[in-house]
This record gives structure tokens, sequence and C-alpha cells, in this order.
């Protein structure tokens, strides 16, 4: 055991160091190098594509042999199409703006200092992600353009998947004259490897897990790296007394169905009391010819009768499926503290054409993203427009909802004098 | 210890719960209200003063039995002095912009959905700090006026003086008709309590620890709450080869003896070896005479006949003490690669008139503040201009150097919509 912790500490040491030797070379790429980079790095996956598909098919024989779902096998399965989308994320990742060496702030002290707030790299960053390997090009793609060293864990499922994008990635930066170890895999799937990786904060600036609440929960409990939460997401939709139902349902079908194994899929409902008897018959059945299952409080299961009844533990769960539940509330206040009682500060949303009650909502509903008449689905990188996306956080330190290629900056004060002391 | 472990989730839940049930009506309150309660709790402490120097004399007798050094026990006393300067702090805090509620972005998506990044209160901060009784008048003032509810636990030799303290300010609170539990103490000094309360994640959103390498070790290996590290500070002033002399002394004498124990202060020094002979001398005599104790290698050894010799270990130190490491370096490039291995990431600072040294120096040193021909001491919320500071950030994720009220907050986005839905 003690030799075997050892090899550990030993083999991620050098992982560490090795990355923190690339980091200042990392830093000194300008940005026309380093989108230069990417797309070297683009057309090497796409030149190289028999050897990630063959890669991959041994990755999916083993899961299909070991009885993965249909859903995750999917998920696991690279195709050249799915190639070529990896390798066009890397070109669109280099036609963004780079946000390092940004002054985001600059100010003159009353003593003459001149201070200046400038983005900068975090450094390295640690990113532990389940079975799909398009995360592989895609976290090398934000943190590289960011000036960071990243260092991936990648599912064990994955494994040769991820081995091989992160070796053509390699092969492609060396021939660039830039350091092979701006990207880093750990090859050892051992379940203590990752945990002593979530420990290894002398080398790792920030750590971001992507996966379910199983991963994120266990990197929360035992890193000691700063941490980005993301992922879970119990959304909910309010549909008030107010709403314009010709608006309210195909929301709610938006939301619940468009994609149901996301994070910002919806999961509750709740329907202001009044509008009851009018709305629910209909989503009932809009809802039940894309066979939802409805779990429904007791007005719910009067206004729809295939409804079933909704239990406490309905209320705070992520079903990421195709069941929704639905509770009747008797004003904007009860459905804004029932919300801040179970959401998981990811997206939720009023459907109302009251502006008070709008902004209430908006003010009071304690979420990363909150919603007036619109679908909590749009809350995603992509949609808001940054061009990329890491992951949507739902903590409140450091970035909250979408993050792009700024939440992967950090900043410094670089202060300027001419001899200025301290009285 | 079951029995135990039960009670200490029970104590905590408890208060967690209380901080909940605080928080919403703490964030509804407006400016103005905020800043009257600033004020009437800044009016009690003075009132109160009695009081409050009564349960201090209780914390000191009690310190002083024990055999607290002369150093800690002036800390730890309070004046009527040092509570007026308590209540003048909240004055002061009362009189800062309000950072809630800022709109820091806007934009339209081409689909119409109209975007605003808000900035929102973190919700719950909890703060650890050892035994400076200002420091919970303080952590109040800068919560409170952010619309945080706080959770202090204090140091145990501050005991009875933190509670004095959090109790004058929850009457005053109470008074102005706002939640007391906008400020709760943890009144319980078991470690058990303290560790347990760091994985209070369910109601806590950040947690701050304020105080010695220790304790800030002990929150970053325990907590599963989001913590921002605060603190040590190894700081490094290297003097470049064109340093101005005249300049160079008194940084040098600023940064090392204005105030010693403190986080800001230059540990470390590091000197061009082509002007070692011109300032060496100049320099020994100079801290001589202010009693520093210089650990240095061999040219510093040479040409200061009263330096002892360093260790290897010396140059990664924190003495917070009368005593300076110096090495003489052969170039910027050098002196670089020393504190990029060596500092903690607070601050560090090059004495130069070399433009391109300056720069390349701002740019490659790892370091929440770096700078030019100014002394490390500048490191500080008021001296940034922030007119109050919550701590120093040592890390990289959410804050960086200086924290003041606006690092006490966190942002949502607000979309407002008219029925988009996602394609």
């Amino acid at each position: 055991m003690e030799t075997q912790n050892n090899n550990i500490d030993l083999y991620l040491n050098t992982l560490g160091a090795k990355a923190q030797a690339a980091k200042a070379a990392l830093q000194s790429l300008d940005e026309e190098r380093k989108n230069q980079a990417l797309k070297r790095a683009a057309e090497a996956l796409v030149r190289e594509r028999d050897r990630l598909l063959c890669a991959n098919g041994k990755d999916y024989e083993k899961a299909r042999k070991n009885g993965m779902a249909e859903g995750l096998l999917d998920r696991l399965k690279l195709t050249p199409e799915r190639i070529e989308a990896m390798a066009e994320g890397l070109i669109q990742i280099a036609g963004l703006p780079d946000p390092v060496g940004e002054v985001t702030e600059r100010f003159e002290r009353p003593n003459g200092l001149h201070i200046e707030k400038v983005r900068v790299p975090m450094g390295v960053v640690g990113i532990i992600y389940e079975a799909r390997p398009n995360v592989t090009a895609d976290a090398f793609g934000l943190c590289f353009k960011t000036g960071n060293v990243v260092i991936l864990k990648g599912g064990r499922d994955a494994f040769y998947s991820n081995l091989a994008v992160t070796e053509v990635i390699r092969e492609a930066l060396t021939k660039e004259d830039i350091p092979a170890d701006a990207v880093l895999l750990i090859e050892n799937n051992d379940r203590a490897v990752t945990t002593a990786f979530m420990k290894l904060k002398e080398y790792v600036d920030v750590l971001i897990p992507r996966g379910g609440a199983g991963l994120i929960r266990s990197v929360v409990e035992n890193s000691t790296i700063p941490v980005i939460e993301t992922g879970t997401g119990n959304c909910h939709i309010f549909i008030d007394e107010t709403a314009d139902m010709e608006k309210a349902i195909p929301i709610v079908i938006n939301a619940k169905t468009q994609r149901i194994g996301v994070c910002n899929a919806c999961e509750s409902l709740l329907v202001h009391g009044k509008i009851a008897d009018r709305i629910l018959p209909l989503l009932g059945k809009a809802l039940s010819e894309r066979k939802v299952e409805i779990r429904g409080d007791e007005t719910v299961l009067e206004q729809i009768p295939e409804a079933h009844a909704a239990t406490e533990e309905d209320y705070g769960k992520e079903y990421l499926d195709l069941i929704l539940s639905v509770k009747t509330v008797s004003s904007v206040e009860e459905a804004i503290a029932h919300i801040n009682k179970y959401n998981t500060g990811h997206s939720d949303a009023i459907l109302t054409e009251d502006q008070s009650h709008a902004r209430k909502f908006l003010r009071e509903v304690d979420s990363a993203c909150v919603y007036v008449n619109a679908s909590t689905r749009f809350t995603d990188g992509f949609e808001f427009g940054f061009g990329a996306e890491i992951g949507i956080s739902t903590q409140k330190l450091h970035a909250r909802g979408p993050m792009g290629l700024k939440e992967l900056t950090s900043y410094k004060y670089q202060i300027t004098g001419d001899g200025q002391v301290r009285p």
C-alpha cells in the first residue's frame, strides 16, 4: 500500500512538474501563434482520423462487451463526422478573441502609484470528466487559447480514445515548436490516482469536474485545489396567472423535451392555482403526446388524468428523463420560496405578462440564470454568444452560469511607481 | 462520540438554517437602510463601550494567565480608542458605494433574448479568524454592506470579546427591524465544531479564513465549501543593475521594517551581481541599523560582514520578523525564475530604470501584485483605494490580491425574452 502511494505520488509529481515546466513557454505565446497551433491541431485530428477511429474502436468494443447502456455507447463512439466536429471546435476557438492581457481596470492613486488590473492565465487547469472523447480536444482548445496548461483525467471507458486524441495534439504542438506538455493526460485509471490528483495543489491552480452528480460530489469532497462546481440542474418553470398560454406551452415543451439528458432541461413546473383548470389540461395533453410522465399534487391529478401523485422527493429531483414534477402555487412569492428551496442554482424561469412579478422573480430567485418568458435550455456558452463553453458553474465563487474563455482566466495587479514607500 | 457528532450537526444545522432564513430579508434591503444600520451599529459599539471592555477584560486576563505572548496580548486587547476605531470602520463602510445590483454587462442575442449580468450578494459568507476582536465588527460590516449573511468563528482566546461585539451589533439590527441573524457567531469553541463548520456546504456559499498559515492550511484541507485562501506572503524585491540607489534603499527598508508581522512585508531580497559591491555595503549598514538580521549567499557574506550564511530553506521562508534573506543573481531572468520558485503568489517588486526589464518582470512574475519601483507594503485594500479590505487573496480563483466589497459579491444572469425556445 505504501509503495503504491509512493508510486502514485511520484507519477503525479512528475506530471505536475512537467505542467509547471511548460507554463512559462505557453504564457509567452502571442495570440497569433496560439491560433496557428490550434488550427494545426485541428488539421492533425482530421489527418489522423483512422488512428483515432481505431483507438476508439478498442474502447467501444470493450464497453459493449461490458454491457454499457446504448445511450452511453453512443456518447463514447467517434465517427468521421464527430472527428470533423472536434476539429471544427478547435478552429472556432482559434477565431475567438484572446482575453489574456486585457486591462480590465486602470487607476492612479494619490501617491502617484499607477495600478492596472490585467487578465492572466490561471496557470495549470485540471479537468476530470467522464466518457466523452470530444471533451479531450475541447478542453485542450479552451485552456490552450487562454494560455493555460491543462491536465486531463478522462473516464476509463474512453481511455484509448483520449490517449490517441492527446497524442495527436501533442505531436501537432511539437511541430509548432510549442511544448507538448501544454496538454497532459493522466494515463493511470486507478481511482486512487484520481483522488490524489485532486490534492495536487502545489501544481494545479483550479480543478473543473465535468460529469454527473457523483463525480462532482467526489471532487468537492476530496479536492484541496480550488474547484469550479459544474452541472446538476433541477431547473424550474413557473407559469404565473398572467402568463401568455401561446408562449407558455411551447416553452415548457421545449425546456422539458428538446433534449432530456442535459443540465438546463426543465425538471419541475409550478403553475399558479388561478389558471390551473385552464392550462393543466392543455399541458397534460401536450406533455403526454411527447411521452412525458407527470408527477403532480392533488390539483394536478384532478386536471390531468394521466398524472401520478408526486412525493416530496420528486420536487428535489434532477430526472434527466421524460418525467416532470408539477405543483400548483398560490402566488409568485410561494413560487420563489419553493424554487429557492429545491433548485440547484442553475436555471429557473417565470412565464408572466406582469412586469412587477417578472422583476421580483429575476431579483429573488437564487440561480445562475433567471429567465422571463424563455426556455431554460438557453443556459449555454454558445447560446450566450461566448463562442465556447468549458461548463456551467452552479457555484457563486469566480464564475456562475455558462463559462467561456474569460472564466478560464484570473488577473493580477501591475503597479508602477517611482520610489513610493508606505508612510 | 456519535452523540457528540449529532450534537455538533444539530448545532450547526440550526445555525445554517438561521442564516438562510435571514438571507432574503437582508437581500431586500436597499442601500440607504443598510448604511443606516451600519451607523446605528457603530453608535451602539461606542455606547456599549464598558460592556465590551468588561468582556475583553475576561479574555485578556485568561490569556495573560495562560502565558500568551506580549504581541498577541496586544492584538487581543480592546481600549476605548480601539472601540472607536471599530465603530469608525463601520461608518466608513457605510460611506462606500454599494456594489450590489450593478449591471456589469448587458447584451442582446440575435434571437432577441436580452441578457444582463448583475452583481448579487454571495449569500452566506463564513469567516474563520484568530484572536483579533476588531475583525468581528469589520467582517460584519463588509458582509452586511454587500447583502451577505455572515457566520463568524473567531479564535477562542477572544471568545467573550467576540460574543459581546456580536451581541451589540445584533441588538442594533433588531432595533432597525433587520434580522439579528444577519450576523451569527459560532459559540462553541470545540475544534470539531470548526472542522464541521468547514463542511456546512448546504448553508454557506464561501469560506474565508483569516489568520496564520496553519489555519489557512486546515481550512483548505478540510473545507467542502469554496474557499478564498488569504494571507501568507513570501514577498521579494529584486534590485536590478540599473536600479536608482536613492529609491532602492528606502524601498527595501520600508518593505522590510515598516511593519514586520504582515503578509506584504519583504522577506527576501535579490540583488543583481553587477551592483553587489556598490549596494550591498550600503544596504547592510541601513538594515543593521534597524536590527535586521541578514542571511545571504557568498557574495553577500563578502560584502556585509554582519550577514549570516543563508540555507536553501531561508529562501522559502515567511519570517514575519526582523530577518531578511539576500541573494545575488546574474540577470532579470534568474530573478524571475527564483521568485516564481519560492514566492507565495502575494507581492513582488523589481527596482529598475530599464523599461524592458520592468515590463518583463510585470508580465512573468506570477503574483497577485507585481511592483516596479515601489514598496510591496502597498498591497492593501485601503492603499488600493477600495475603502475596505476583507483580506488579501493568494489564490487565482475569484479574487486575487486585496479584496474589497466587490470581491464579496457574485453575479447572476437575468434573461428576458418574449417566448423564445431553443431550436
